[in-house]
């Protein structure tokens, strides 16, 4: 069976399980403590950070975006890039906004503060990062609304890439109740279309070392 | 004519000025000063970073990761990053680890504190920040040496676009004259391989502000 290992909180695996779902790919889920760098996983991915795939070939694929580019090319019957070169730049153009710039300005600030500095003993949350990760997540979010109130989907007429990295990064952040959601109409009205696909069925049914999510996570008429 | 829009110590652009030459696709320069916000630049590239390319057709492209994966997929004469699956894997694995992890880890601790940060105005460069950039690079330089001693090009027996993306940030650390070659031979065979191409004339006839790089820069027996 296919593995993927993981970290319940991070987007960048969240992403991969919502791609593997949509693709009706199955998988078996591992936990990787990345911190504990452990040697037979060093060994999979030098970089250790989660995801790493493991193909049932044997084949290795370390890294969220290589993970998606690999997926793409391997199960050609379904692309979620796009049909023509315009689709597929802004698809891949929105994915890194989405991975690097989302993530660096909002998930940081906001997740990594209060869970993963928390975990390592790292101290506690610094009131600057979590008053720019909120800022920055408001902004994020009247962008994500205003790209769905002109096109179907973020990237356009199709759903895509684009749609899965946006979800992962705002589903982590909604799984500690820190997305508010009356920003932006149009951006709820997106998510919750993501929400109710079968794909996310795996990640809102989440609960991490027992702890349940707020309620509204896993509604889908939030 | 195609172009491309950059800033000359920018890694990420200097990767797609290797590629654009290594595919034998003109185009022209355009400096773009990011901090400056230029709504034109805003609207091609609603990130601001550099590089954003532009096609003849007016198909824009932006992000240097975007355009490699654009590149390989519009000009399917020439693959760099390799023929079966296991090679572009390892491939696009490398690229994402000089892309994030050796720009985090080294590029940005050196050239963004010596250069950016003064052009900018924002101080003076941070003890700390080189100190973990000197010793972080010594690290890459030996693991790029270990690659380099063990395969014929980084990801394999092909020249792929991991080594233009390991060679883009060394590239502009070099300018700067912030790399210490005597730490690994095999790492400088391998530079001085990538150097001899010509896809790398422009680069090493770079001069910034008039300013010259140190001699060994564009030396090919440096
Ligand atoms: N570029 C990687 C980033 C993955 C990443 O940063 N994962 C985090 C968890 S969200 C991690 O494993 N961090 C551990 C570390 O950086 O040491 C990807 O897209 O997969
Ligand atoms: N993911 C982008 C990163 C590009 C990037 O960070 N470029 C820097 C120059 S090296 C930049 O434009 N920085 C301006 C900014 O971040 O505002 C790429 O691969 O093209």
């Amino acid at each position: 069976m296919r593995v993927l290992y993981h970290l319940p909180l991070s987007p960048f695996a969240r992403k991969v399980r919502l791609v593997l779902a949509e693709r009706r790919l199955p998988f078996e889920l591992r936990l990787e403590k990345v911190w504990e760098r452990r040697p037979e996983y060093l060994e999979l991915n030098p970089a250790c950070t989660v995801p790493t795939l493991v193909e049932d070939s044997g084949l290795v694929v370390p890294d969220s975006a290589v993970i998606c580019e690999y997926l793409e090319e391997a199960y050609p019957d379904m692309t979620l890039l796009g049909l023509n070169m315009p689709e597929r730049v802004e698809s891949r153009r929105l994915v890194k906004w989405f991975d690097e710039k989302f993530f660096a300005e909002v998930t940081r600030n906001l997740l990594w503060e209060k869970t993963m500095k928390q975990a390592l003993r790292l101290g506690a949350p610094e009131a600057g990062a979590l008053r720019a990760g909120y800022a920055n997540l408001k902004q994020h979010l009247l962008y994500i609304g205003w790209l769905a109130e002109h096109r179907r989907w973020l990237a356009g007429e199709n759903l895509s890439l684009a749609d899965f990295a946006a979800a992962a990064q705002l589903s982590s952040l909604d799984f500690i109740g820190d997305v508010d959601w009356s920003v932006s109409p149009a951006a709820k009205d997106w998510y919750a279309r993501m929400k109710s696909r079968p794909a996310f069925r795996a990640v809102l049914a989440d609960r991490i070392n027992g702890q349940a999510p707020p309620p509204h996570y896993a509604d889908l008429d939030f």
